[in-house]
């Protein structure tokens, strides 16, 4: 007698199609002894405000049962009051705390916010580069991507209001409002007045990510989306200004959307965990604790982003090409004549890891000879040492390359 | 001059279609002062263990930086070693933290797991009734639901074969190991070992919840499914058993669905809050006190059982059809000639609330006189005073039937 064969079930469709994160990956190499990551835009632990968290925690969880308990999935209503008075001020409009959503960090925000305003099949506009945890949610739901290229350092509306006219139809469109990753684009007003009459006009979401907004080293940011339409949703985060592992983010959504939002939020997971919450409710509680601490992060970052733009010119001279950026996080820039995912290989055999720059790819011109540097996670000296290795690995490339046109 | 009218977008079908949960919005009704909740299933608050907490949460955050980073998707590498070992006794059979990926709460893994076995359009199999939070997961991942009755306190799998026979397809079939939500419905080994061979023949997935697995009164529970077959999905939850506030779940998964499981994850949230992780491990990291602790959990939830089933049976006698359940959180029965829907608001004019049948209908018969009362929350006293005051709006109710036939 022969047992029948057990049929395996497959994965769906759906899933087996979902890339993986490339930082993701290679959060995994940045743990491997000796290795320099210029990969992930992790903030420097030293910035985190252990002290004050730690005291917080004890006495959230003593004094407070209920940040162990099932909670509101709306959020914890002490933080979302601080959020509106920070969407506030960042809207330049009176943001209402009943219409903020507390999300498992931004990433979850993008995730329900392109879940509230596009079905699988939409397409949805996208910076080209773009961040790649958008590709991967808007890919992941099933959504078609669709490039606007930059012009002149900001987004290229002529081209995009052509393709509108044109009967290109999005429901929605993302844009970073400020320091984009990888490249650094700062949307400035005129760009973000004529979005909104776009967005009104063709009758489209705005869904506006703004993690670094404070993060600038020059000029303060302008007034965001919000305070030119009501279609957008603004989405932040935690996660650059205080402490990424408690994961902490948000949307803002007025009407349908917000309530399309908190039912998805029910079935995503119930609520964020309300531990995280009351931690950065009870940091927030201190208002100017938060200013002196954005001030000092302005003040690292801005030394560090000197420290990598020093190191590239040094060791790259005109071969790459690039612009200090005026916030954020990230180095992007052109390597002649390479192929940066090639490069990748070699330069993690030399103990440096980036992100090359196919994997912000969205649909326009190839980018393969790009790469994203990091300078927020090491110190000065370390990322003279990452460019110096990411160099020797470039050396070796070339190298590779002459001795195969000399057999050739 | 005419200024054109905005053109304000609407919210996708998918999150329009998207139902909202009783359940939460019930945790509005039930922070109402002076409110008996019996709706939702939540833990005792004085169960926590504050102490532990509040003393492993100062010193994480003080002496692991790393859980303020971001963090692996797939979870706190100790505190998967710590399920894996749980999970190698449920399973009888020895489980590799590898396959283990932590998430927000058993309701992230639900959501999750649906979203790998099933495409939207898909059908699932479901016991009917069916815990809600599923209901709105899987209806929001644009499943169609497919009822699967009991009969003699089991699933009623000669009738599901016979459909599968007949031709019926599904992907996937959700199932509650133990006091299943709402009707107390607990999996036996026959009942598993012949869901294990229908999974096989008919190559679909079983998604296992075990959320109350750790909440029996009389008898240990039997091996799980992974026991008898490798078409399973398992996922396990601490939100029953230490605090569910800090949102800690996990889903066992190997081969193709592990690793879309991680893509999703990482398009989800990047990772579930690091400080919420190595809380729950280091509270497991002293197995003794785990044990000790889930012993008291029993006595406790015990002790509410018999206090609800003596007050239902005082003030319903037969009225109320009910079999007091061998685990869990929840008294399940039927309340002969109610409406319960209708019931409800006037229950909530009385000072209590609860979850109407109806909530928990999967397609099957209607569950419109049944309700689900929760033991969980409130002390023996406050029980039987919740009861009492069901029992007086179920008074106004019959006598408003009454006064309608006798005025018609």
């Amino acid at each position: 007698m022969r047992l029948p064969t057990p049929a395996t079930p497959a994965v769906s469709h759906r899933a087996a199609n979902v890339r993986s994160s490339a930082i993701r990956d290679l959060l995994a190499n940045a743990r491997v002894p000796g290795m320099l990551s210029l990969a992930g835009g992790l903030p420097e632990p030293s910035t985190f405000p252990v002290e004050l968290l730690a005291e917080a925690a004890r006495r959230q969880v003593l004094e407070h049962r209920d940040v162990l308990q099932y909670a509101p999935t709306e959020g914890d209503p002490r933080l979302r009051e601080h959020i509106a008075a920070y969407e506030s001020v960042r809207q330049s409009r009176l943001v209402d705390p009943d219409h903020v959503l507390v999300t498992t960090g931004s990433q979850q925000a993008l995730a329900m916010a392109a879940g509230v305003v596009a079905d699988a099949g939409d397409t949805i506009a996208v910076p080209h580069p773009c961040y790649l945890g958008a590709l991967q949610t808007f890919g992941a739901a099933g959504l078609v991507i669709h490039p606007v290229g930059t012009r002149d350092g900001q987004l290229d509306l002529d081209h995009l209001e052509a393709e509108l006219v044109g009967g290109l139809s999005i429901p929605a469109m993302y844009v970073v409002a400020n320091h984009g990753n990888p490249d650094g684009t700062r949307l400035n007003d005129a760009t973000n007045r004529r979005l909104a009459v776009l967005a009104e006009r063709f009758g489209f979401w705005l869904l506006e990510d703004d993690p670094y907004r404070e993060l600038w080293f020059d000029d303060a940011p302008v007034a965001a989306l919000g305070s030119h339409t009501a279609n957008v949703l603004s989405l932040g985060s935690f996660s650059k200004t205080i402490a990424p592992g408690l994961r902490v983010g948000w949307i803002v959504a007025e009407g349908d959307a917000r309530g399309a939002l908190v039912r998805l939020k029910q079935a995503a997971d119930l609520h964020t965990p309300a531990l995280s919450q009351a931690l950065i409710a009870d940091l927030l509680d201190n208002r100017g604790w938060f200013v002196s601490h954005t001030d000092s992060l302005r003040a690292l970052y801005a030394s560090r982003r000197d420290a990598m733009a020093d190191a590239l010119h040094t060791t790259f001279g005109s071969r790459f090409h690039f612009t200090p950026p005026t916030g954020g996080m990230f180095a992007w820039g052109e390597l002649e004549d390479v192929d940066t995912s090639a490069l990748l290989a070699g330069a993690l055999a030399q103990g440096v890891c980036f992100v090359p720059g196919a994997e912000f790819e969205a649909g326009g011109p190839s980018l393969g000879s790009w790469l994203r540097l990091s300078y927020a996670t090491l110190s000065a000296d370390q990322l003279h040492e990452g460019v110096r290795r990411v160099a020797a690995a470039v050396e070796l490339l070339d190298a590779d390359r002459e001795s195969l046109v000399a057999t050739s």
